[in-house]
């Protein structure tokens, strides 16, 4: 598959835009758990991503973390190139979850062709209002709502993302998306396991009654 | 004071950009605790604040409330105008803390100019990526940070933004804003009282020892 197939504005951009791409355009293959852009590094460049699976995540001091969005096929990674935008203030890591292909653009030429194309910068625009409004729901999910209905609802989420009834997840990993500790969710795992709606094996989690589960998330 | 000098990028638009602004503009004057725009209402426009102070924030079904941001004299509210962009998918509102002179710019005015113009896209998106980093810094404070170092914070924010000593602020107020319950404030200040960093009277709250205060959100 070509670059222009899964840049949505590739036919607004000029000929001479378009080769600038092209021709600074990096291709690249991480295995599973590279970290591909850290808070501490400044301008990763913007992430396209062919296939596979990436994680946005901020971590506390005290080595705390919370999973800020993930990104999938087709998805663009904004945050790894936060110099693009000079009102970005905040750090944010992000890994490969399964082995990935991607495309990486340097953050320096797409900055240019921002500044000259309305096309590519309301595309951005939609891109950053697209994850605000996923902080924006994790923000109303942290205030609001209790630490069950996160967990089964993070459940249902992978379950869905991986396509099977069993997760190969540590508890840690669980927390870390969260952002709780270890504690927390094997506490509720156990609870979970005792109302019949998963059953725990060693680095294993198996669905039992799914449908339970989302009655917890509803409720 | 005209609008061309409060709106960054006047200068960038063409003459018949600047006569759609113009035309389509309202002036409003609106007093303290007046609700401009709210979750359910869709498109109010944006709201570009001559002189007073906005809060932002969101609700839960219960009433609980979290302060997003607020705005001040120059500051420009984007999400009271969610339908100029497709992908915002959250319901925010928008009060007067104080009363408040301020421009509305139809939603769709400003979509049509933003969707001409690279320059009042990238200043839209500048905007966005500023309270982008106010929502990720709340973010990173709810997470990371104990509720007795977040009221210091507030008291500390707030007495700089009123440029007094002695707060005239509910208990509730402040829960609100943090996104607590108003007797978790309560028990915080009286806390603080005993260590002498505040002086409780009624509907006050008076700032003894702002050293202190700024030491515990130091540590």
């Amino acid at each position: 598959m070509e670059f222009s197939e899964y840049f949505p504005v590739w036919n607004k951009l000029t000929p001479g835009q378009q080769k600038a791409i092209t021709d600074s355009l990096v291709s690249r293959a991480v295995v599973k758990g590279t970290v591909l852009h850290d808070g501490s590094t400044d301008c990763t460049g913007l992430l396209l991503i062919k296939s596979g699976q990436l994680r946005a995540f901020i971590r506390s001091r005290e080595g705390r973390e919370i999973t800020i969005y993930r990104l999938f096929d087709r998805d663009i990674c904004l945050f790894s190139a936060a110099c693009v935008l000079h009102s970005i203030q905040f750090d944010i890591t992000v890994t490969a979850e399964k082995d990935t292909e991607l495309w990486v653009i340097p953050a320096d030429i797409y900055r240019q062709i921002m500044e000259q194309s309305a096309s590519v910068a309301n595309y951005t625009n939609e891109i950053m209002a697209s994850r605000f409004s996923e902080v924006m729901w994790l923000m109303e999910q942290i205030m609001w709502q209790s630490m069950d209905r996160r967990v089964a609802a993070f459940l249902l989420e992978e379950t869905s993302i991986e396509d099977t009834d069993c997760l190969h997840i540590t508890h840690e990993s669980i927390a870390h998306h969260l952002g709780t500790h270890r504690e927390v969710v094997t506490r509720m795992l156990r609870y979970f396991q005792r109302e019949g709606m998963v059953r725990l094996a060693r680095g294993a989690i198996q669905i039992t009654n799914r449908a339970k589960l989302k009655t917890l998330c509803d409720e």
